[in-house]
């Protein structure tokens, strides 16, 4: 039961924010009251309990620099990042399915030329990354702008490196008139989010990991469609089914079949085997 | 309408907190992914939305410091410390109601004797506080310790200072065996919360203003009785309608009269007028 002079409080919120000029940010501040108060009266907070979640709070902005948005990572490990994609990508029928974009994607990649090699040249199994852009009517899309980033073999992004020199494993590609896009780079492992923080003692507290399944990010941009900002997941890495930030779908899921030594792609003959990746993404309109 | 993929998500992650060992923390977190998931769908915040968002909190965060507490702020102007503090006192009646405690409060506030002067000699018109410390029944409570803090005539409290030498208008002073405490200071002022951060962004943007009413900060406590953290206001203090922190209630707002120069209590003599406060506080039991 919701006391009178308790719904007076939030009521009384809700009336200071009558005067906000923009309508947009007036149904906001009025529904987060409104859900807020909700809330607090659901779990009757006591006084240090609301002191811990302040502390809580002030914690996860202290984390946040340059090169960490821990907010970001409660977002994510909170599932609302992928609630808002879901949200954003309701009319994708027949398009490549999104997910997270993930707090390492950096808006300066180095630009690659078909067929690159993005590894950097750092340790890793060979990867050989073929994929096309289409139309929802299956037509190559040309001149898709294509970023690519993912982990080393130890599970961590270049930008997480404490002197990075230059960027490895991410680039900047574009498609050709076939709607194709090549590079050369390692494969993926699974990796912990940056557990070092509030959020990993979140995760903690709860009895959850903080792992997530092996996987490449893309982002993919051409005119007149709508940017695609997804991963491609490996079939048979572990949390494939308990991704820490529920970003998984089944259609994102791919095999990268294991190849002997010898001819590969690109005119490379490699001494060791190597891995290979399809996959046809399709944008949707604007 | 929430569609089925995105409920989804929220069952998955009220799934991955179904491990969490405390219960507690495993009704809060549950309760909180269902209100935020909810709040979500509601709002259907655009990926730039949600990126403010993000923004927004991250600024609070970096805002926050040994001096200032940003998401004390935030909770106050949203309304939550006043709403938290209401559902912690519902069984107050009779007894002196509460209100927020507010950023200011310092744990470590000089002790100072029954009739002390404790403006620390700043300028302001002189006020002399005469205060009663009963229970329920009407007992006199002796030995109560009493945490009194103010601001100062241009709205700043002591540890707003940049360079705090000693605290001033703060004390901790203690009841009598009539359950009296007295002491001068100096009438407070209404102000405006700091505004210089996202805070007071948020309150410009939404067009509220940051003002307090004038009022006195007391923090009462009494072996065998709650606690009691409360203010004084001053009645005819501008903003008492609309304090942006929410924190007036009717039975708070005091008469504080004006005398002529000339005799005043504790064998003071005034050159100028000057202002009493007398209020009967009244402790709950445990």
């Amino acid at each position: 039961m919701i006391r009178p002079e308790e719904s007076a409080i939030t009521q009384a919120v809700i009336d200071r924010f009558a005067q906000t000029p923009d309508p947009r940010l007036k149904a906001i501040v009025t529904h987060l009251t409104r859900s807020l108060h909700a809330f607090v009266q659901e779990v009757e907070p006591t006084f240090d309990e609301w002191l811990s979640a302040i502390g809580f709070l002030t914690d996860v902005g202290r984390m946040c620099s340059g090169s960490r948005q821990e907010f970001i990572l409660l977002s994510d490990t909170l599932g609302v990042s992928m609630l808002v994609d879901a949200i954003n990508h309701r009319q994708a029928g027949g398009a490549t399915e999104s997910t997270v974009l993930g707090p390492f994607f950096v808006d300066t990649a180095p630009t690659a030329p078909d067929g690159a090699d993005i590894s950097g040249g750092v340790a890793g199994e060979p990867l050989y990354v073929d994929v096309t852009i289409s139309d929802l009517q299956g037509q190559p899309i040309a001149g898709a702008s294509v970023d690519v980033w993912q982990c080393d073999s130890d599970g961590f992004y270049d930008v997480q490196q404490p002197d990075l020199a230059e960027h490895f494993l991410r680039a900047r590609l574009t498609s050709g008139p076939d709607g194709k896009v090549r590079f050369w780079s390692i494969l993926p492992t699974a990796y912990p989010i940056p557990d070092d923080g509030p959020v990993g003692q979140m995760l903690k507290a709860t009895g959850r990991h903080p792992w997530r399944p092996a996987h490449l990010h893309f982002r993919i941009s051409a005119q007149g469609h709508s940017a695609l900002v997804t991963h491609l997941f490996v079939r048979g890495s572990a949390y494939l089914d308990s991704d820490a930030v529920f970003g998984v779908k089944d259609t994102l899921i791919c095999d990268f079949p294991r190849h002997p030594p010898g001819q590969a792609p690109n005119g490379r003959t490699l001494d060791r085997p190597w891995r290979s990746l399809q996959h046809a993404f399709v944008l949707d309109g604007i």
